[in-house]
């Protein structure tokens, strides 16, 4: 029984119950939205999660680390450690995107070891196997599809990436449009190869029912990607990308209909007056899905610093109703990401979205804020560290220059704000009291 | 002749051109808008400064870097470097904010080597020498005021902050607010301390005319401060900060009216949702005077990642139609700001100034992002590097893990969609030239 049939009989399950624990919310609440579509529980049956999350509608904006292997990048290890550094820091999720000779092994690793939803792009690993024997992706069959599909999910993968919108229609609007950077998606790129080598419609849509029955059977949320998602700015919001949300929003209602979780993904690069017309457009072309959203990166420009460009716009997407951000890290556009992108792309995703929570309203979220306001008025600097988001850094920031009068720090020293504030309302309360009755 | 003056008299100035040539407007756009107080052009008629710029309505959003030492951290060289550190990464002007023993040494240095202009505030001067000679700030006389403005600005300051709006009603709003920090400004807690050991009314208030007529004489911008700006997201957009942006507003004008120039600063720590509301009030209370803004920080839980926090909301407030960000370094709320931290600030506030000008519509802002990514489709990796924020950072990745065919990164090798799209396509153009045609 999938979460959503279990919700269609009132019945609120363990997983549901656990996502209204960690939220703070009333588990009916929890059962509602994930009958109408608007929650979604990213679990496999096959797979015990000691950390379920639950995404979308006034829940905590979620945060998803991309790992996994590259061609050449193939170190099982360093994906392992990066695995736990994005548990360590906070990150909701993990998807392996690992292509090449180590695929299947590190992908087995990760579900062993993730304490969190484990997604995937099941297109990489049919593709590997073409490179790899150096086949045509054209010569790609629907029945390959299909098992590496029902493979993945009985290891237990949590959530597919299904790139089901990048249809002939869609590429027709492409091969139409002023893009300067065409497709940036690799799922996207493998599909449209497709396509164009088999002169047939993109299998992953005229076979959706198919995927949807293997979903339904282990309870895998269906993550419908956006191939066509813009690459720069200057290709955002435009007929291709919106083609295929159009055809998202179909297929969502089609897995819904099944009982099949589902959510939909989003770009890519965005200018920042764009960002909450797609957030409020995928809103209402997918009967308020779930809203995963990759960036949105708000300029090319920063190629090294794309943790904070993805910040601003992931900032921005979350604050309007998106409900799943995925990290993009410093690395973005240059290497795969080294253990220290990953914790420099988890953080900089997680300060985005906590700082969206507490625009959204989301329960406890600004109370976070206020207990280390509380202990920054006291210039009480242990409790301010311990309450930071990188407790370690924040304690090697300040070691690094600790002030002779440890109550203040170097920024101001004896010019502290806060300690010159204090110091006269103390010795002047009468005055001030004075103020206060309207002197 | 102040640049009000002149634009009164239908002059164009040099300045007022220099500002066009930049920004690729009209001269006469800029006359007008210096006239109507929605632009201004911080330059002292003493100093000669290389790169003049203006900041204001459809310009482009500057960025300032605070330098400068404070009590403990008196290394002037090192102030030195921090300030062709921030020219270096783009600063559009600095200001010197240093406290302690050195303040003269260190303003007279800085205002000798900055190309850009050069801020201060009075405060600092006034109150350093009461604190070293063991004084009340509460001694301080008008008349020690009057004369410290006096001889900055004949030193040659191109913009002083002027902390005139924390009023003993501003005051009263914050005793009776729920605040968890006061005040965090170190301009404003000095004055809420004179106010309170006076029991007077704020000199800065009180004596504003007379600190217009410096001004004038030098032609030096004000930027009236906020001295009540929020200290964390609990206190942002309260009464007390209100009602000193009232008064600010009161005081622009009256700035204006002596043909002053004038900008108004703007917090500080406030939730997304009340960023836009906060421009606007600005806008609406100031006359449209340009708004400066520190930060403003989006949430308090991420000390030693403030650039990202103040990235944030810096981007959301210029795409508002904030006019001048302050930066925020990584080392905000714990330490002076190494040369490392002033970088990091400078490109972070630089990043954020720029996704907003794509969001304004300012000429110019979105064709580099074009440039970047017609090189980036064509995998070209010299260019790219070199149209990049920061070229060293982005050679430096790049080189850290070049793969082996060296026209895709490590991040998908061979699976890089743009190559994988791009060999298809030009395989199989005239399979795609079927979809276009509709097939």
């Amino acid at each position: 029984m999938t979460q959503i049939e279990a919700a269609r009989d009132n019945k609120i399950t363990r997983k549901m119950e656990a996502v209204a624990r960690a939220e703070g919310q009333h588990p009916a609440l929890i059962r509602d939205r994930v009958l109408n579509g608007t929650v979604v529980i990213p679990s496999n049956i096959e797979r015990d999660i000691t950390n379920l999350c639950g995404i979308g509608t006034g829940l905590r904006t979620k945060v998803n680390a991309n790992i996994g292997s590259s061609l050449g990048c193939e170190d099982i290890k360093s994906e392992i450690d990066k695995l736990a550094c994005a548990i360590e820091f906070g990150s909701d999720t993990v998807m392996d995107l690992s292509t090449g000779k180590n695929l299947k092994k590190i992908r087995k690793l990760i579900l062993e070891k993730s304490p969190v939803p484990v997604g995937t792009v099941p297109i990489y690993e049919i593709a590997s196997k073409k490179m790899a024997s150096k086949k045509e992706i054209g010569s790609i069959t629907v029945d390959e599809i299909l098992s590496c599909i029902e493979e993945q999910a009985r290891e237990g993968v949590d959530f597919f990436t299904i790139h089901c919108g990048v249809t002939k229609n869609a590429l027709k609007q492409l091969r139409n449009s002023n893009r300067l950077l065409d497709i940036v998606s690799r799922g996207g790129a493998l599909i449209s190869t497709w396509i164009v080598q088999t002169n047939k419609e993109n299998p992953f849509y005229e076979y959706f029912d198919e995927i949807v029955r293997i979903a339904k059977k282990y309870d895998i949320t269906l993550s419908l990607g956006d191939g066509m998602r813009p690459g720069c700015l200057n290709d955002a919001t435009d007929r291709a990308q919106i083609t295929e949300l159009v055809t998202l929003g179909e297929l969502a209602r089609k897995a819904r209909k099944e009982s099949v979780q589902v959510m939909i993904e989003g770009p890519g690069h965005i200018p920042i007056n764009q960002i909450s017309r797609n957030v409020e457009m995928e809103k209402s072309l997918c009967d308020n899905a779930p809203f995963y959203v990759l960036g949105p990166i708000v300029t090319d420009i920063a190629p090294g610093y794309d943790h904070i460009t993805s910040a601003i716009g992931g900032a921005i997407a979350a604050s309007c109703g998106a409900d799943f951000l995925c990290y993009v890290t410093p690395s973005e556009h240059l290497r795969l990401p080294t253990l220290d992108d990953v914790k420099e792309g988890v953080i900089a995703t997680k300060i985005a979205a906590h700082a969206a929570d507490i625009a959204k309203g989301i329960k406890g979220s600004q109370e976070l804020d206020n207990a280390i306001s509380r202990e920054r008025k006291k210039r009480n600097w242990v409790k301010q560290i311990e309450l930071s988001i990188d407790p370690k850094k924040a304690k090697q920031y300040r070691r690094s220059s600790e002030s002779a009068p440890k109550n203040v720090c170097t920024m101001c020293d004896e010019y502290c704000p806060i300690k010159i504030y204090d110091d006269s309302t103390k010795k002047k309360d009468d005055v001030y009291h004075a103020i206060k009755e309207g002197l």
